[in-house]
């Protein structure tokens, strides 16, 4: 089968390092459905306003299959390393969200939050700035979720978080970034964005996020943002 | 993005008509994937088994897609009039689970009962025997799971059963059948398989499943068997 690209998410992650690896309902981050013209037709969707959440199907691009320090293609390989797991052990690639599967196809459940223009805005989407779109459908309750299903492997790595200190979080520095963008800010570090378990305290990571970069080091469960400043 | 196709569906389905319209975990009518040769690697599926359920990523077939009377090949519109609001209203594509998609994948949540030579024995697939499968992956119930999600026009035709009555259910009648594929029609006739909202309980219909070909009237919420015959 031949998929058309229907759509582009537009968000503020145009950096693959950062993006969180699910999507989450507790996750601030926005992110803009934009329609291709030929799929842009507000008929098309009539009725979407009365469901909270949306599935979005999407392509990996080569770039952000990068993120999980991968090969430096799509080629998929019947076993993965997954991050959450110290990125040392093997897991088979249908037992992963991995990029490198047969079809590198995406799957996200989103909060639909508003529409715009013709556009949707959802929240919680783990795709990149760009990320081709193929299908959206409406989440059915009844029908998708299974609150107690048993999670595998990522069962015990679910609720890892960090806490996240230092500039402009509990300093108090005045970088001139907008609130919206420190509060995704938060939100992504707090995540560790850190590939597979790097644990050298005295690495600096960068990351880009909405045309900012954040240096930051990590000291066992603390992010400590050292600088925030404007690309 | 070009689609390959990883394993095909098997199951009983043999006909359209009586595909349940999505997946449900109560649904006990198992499918079996059949892995392509090239995808058949047990090291692929390492640690699945630590999972209870699963997404299928796969394709409605041109055959399939005639279930919701729609136009007899998979072009899409950008409305469509769902089977479960009578046939009679138009909601935006988007909003539905409709086949008429511009990218015809079906998306189907499933539990994993067990693996057989290679193969995933799931139950609860809404799929057509010798549907496509593009990707398997693990449902992570922290990420897919929206227990509260608002399920639009969806919600109050979520919980519609009939009561299944009559030869060979209600009425003792040895037709052979065995007893795993009635208790599927039972299961499949209680899901209200007629397409829209036909109302007419003189109207016999016959549908066939395992092999075997059950002929129904439907009165009010009450579906009566007539005959239970091998094919």
């Amino acid at each position: 089968m031949e998929l058309k690209v229907i759509a582009y998410a537009r968000n503020g992650h145009t950096d693959k390092f950062g993006i969180p690896r699910q999507s989450r309902d507790e996750s601030p981050i926005l992110t803009r459905i934009v329609f291709e013209p030929e799929y842009k037709i507000a008929e098309a969707l009539r009725g979407i306003e009365g469901y909270s959440h949306l599935w979005l199907i999407w392509g990996f691009s080569k770039n952000q299959s990068e993120i999980s320090g991968g090969p430096n293609s799509l080629d998929w390989s019947p076993t993965v390393r997954p991050p959450r797991l110290g990125g040392n052990k093997r897991m088979g690639v249908f037992a992963t969200r991995s990029p490198f599967r047969p079809n590198p196809i995406g799957l996200s459940s989103v909060r639909l939050v508003g529409m715009e223009n013709g556009d949707l805005i959802v929240s919680g989407a783990d795709v990149l700035d760009g990320t081709p779109i193929y299908d959206i459908k409406p989440y059915l309750s009844f029908s998708d979720s299974h609150e107690d299903a048993q999670n595998g492997f990522a069962e015990e790595h679910k609720d890892e978080r960090l806490e996240v200190t230092g500039y402009g979080i509990t300093e108090s520095r005045d970088s001139g970034i907008p609130e919206e963008a420190l509060r995704d800010l938060e939100y992504i570090l707090s995540q560790d964005p850190r590939p597979g378990y790097q644990d050298d305290p005295a690495r600096e990571y960068k990351l880009d996020y909405m045309g900012w970069t954040v240096t930051f080091v990590v000291e066992g469960a603390k992010v400590i943002v050292r600088k925030i400043e404007k690309i």
